[in-house]
């Protein structure tokens, strides 16, 4: 039976690693050769989720079809966050909680995306629509992917159907949440070690609004001071990155998980959007984001619509 | 509560007008206020389906955000194939059966597609999800919906769930599955009073593969020689909508639903794309197309795929 490759986005987090994992589980008890993998390293937090559960890191992909043209997509299903060489492969389904853009297929696929804070949850329903009960350190994986992607249950993208189903999984993990989720949140925001260019790829995702191409990345932290004392060696590894891949704007979110807010660091001919967008002037490449600290929810949108307003 | 327009593709088929019609009444049931509307005339099969089971034909609805900002889409994707001034409604949900293209969102939304027969087969599994029941005449739609996307079981896009479902519904909306099947599509293969122009757009999609605007249409019939005595007059009506929309080739698909097979009628300047796709000589603009009965699994991926070579 041939292989078929279950990974997440680019620069994955803790959803992308554990939703491919998980799902990957099912499609197997299910009867399907599934494989999970990673389009990229695993950062601090997810590290330490697998090393908690006992669970192996996830083989490392970057070209999928060397190895199958199958493929099944979780979190994510733009194009640019993908595999490279994804426009080649033959996806069967993808699981997902954003926006879709930048997808196309050729045949009917299945595909299950609902507005819930994590991919997780979604798989976590799907489990129990095939009857198939929940391993402890697959429930495990889950409910860190949900702490993760809703910075435990503080995101405004967190739905009542995320916390309930983070409820029932931390029942069957065996841990406690509060105490468990706030030890991995910490694992992962702590930047000491990092270098600017570290910081900047940990959590980053490429966007095309029209004419526009834009990035967006995001580091979780303990206190944003750690991350902007080193603001030289950051905008060094940002400006690079503009010239790299041609980007109109880069946008770092520095996300401060104990008080729910974020500054931003911003570079790129377009800075000015991010001006309108959160509607404050930006000085010295910073602008606060007050109150942010979903991407998804409250960053793509209002850029996408002006990025698409500018490309009429 | 803001309005939420529920409705299928263009040149709607029983499935679009059906599906429209069953989801809305479910979301009605959740408490929203969803009401279902059409895009198009509805075809004579529909008319039969909504006449036999006492439903009311939903309202025609052109521009869909002159009412309302809210719509969810069934049985389609793609841009061209819903309303026109789609690209300024919010797209809440999408419940589908077909490929995913020309699809694009700002925000994250509910998306369910499966590779199934019938966008009703997928409605029948939300209702169960949901834990609503099925009133006997809605039943009787969503059946009605499962035998006119697979004439009667015969479509190799028919998956044994499709079958399954329309069963259960049968059992339902107490009808006799075979008996009722056939007099429904009896009364929509009725071709005698229909002009080249009615014909041609009855059941036409439109797709944009890379550089090239195609359109399929479709039509069944009991013996295809009632439509092809007017190929003059089809061939006619095939030129205007090749001038008007700048199509690239026009492919008019007339499937003969007793012996599940179809012949095709092809004008525009990429007709030898139809050949190399089917593997045999145009004479006449006819082409045989044995053992074809689906648009979306026998004739729309084997041009996506020249199509996409040749825009390449």
């Amino acid at each position: 039976m041939e292989k078929v490759l279950v990974f997440g986005h680019k620069n994955p987090d803790t959803d992308s690693v554990c939703s491919a994992i998980a799902y990957a589980e099912l499609k197997k008890e299910l009867g399907m050769n599934a494989e999970p993998v990673r389009l990229g390293e695993v950062n601090g937090e997810t590290r330490y989720v697998l090393d908690y559960f006992k669970m192996d890191v996830p083989r490392l992909v970057t070209n999928v079809t060397e190895e199958t043209e199958k493929v099944i997509l979780v979190d994510h299903n733009e194009r640019q966050q993908s595999a490279d060489d994804i426009h080649k492969a033959k996806i069967l389904e993808v699981i997902d909680h954003h926006r879709i853009a930048n997808f196309e297929t050729a045949d009917p696929l299945y595909y299950r995306a609902e507005p819930v804070g994590c991919t997780a949850t979604i798989i976590k329903k799907i489990y129990k629509e095939n009857n198939i009960p929940l391993k402890k350190e697959i429930a495990g994986l889950l409910l860190s992917a949900i702490i993760s992607d809703s910075l435990l249950f503080k995101s405004p993208t967190c739905t009542d159907e995320d916390v309930q189903a983070a409820k029932e999984l931390a029942d069957i993990a065996g841990v406690d949440l509060e105490n468990f989720g706030m030890a991995m949140l910490k694992a992962g925001a702590n930047v000491s070690e990092k270098s600017g260019e570290e910081m900047i790829s940990l959590d980053a995702k490429q966007f095309q609004i029209g004419d526009f191409r834009i990035e967006i990345a995001q580091i979780n932290t303990v206190d944003p001071n750690d991350v902007l004392e080193k603001q030289g060696e950051i905008e060094k590894a940002m400006e690079e990155k503009i010239a790299e891949k041609e980007l109109d704007l880069f946008l770092f979110v520095i996300t401060d998980i104990l008080n729910s807010t974020s500054v931003g660091l911003t570079l790129g001919k377009e800075q000015e959007v991010v001006e309108q967008a959160f509607n404050h002037p930006i000085e010295n490449n910073r602008i606060p984001l007050k109150g942010v600290v979903s991407r998804k929810k409250q960053v793509v949108p209002v850029l996408t619509n002006l990025f698409e307003q500018k490309s009429r």
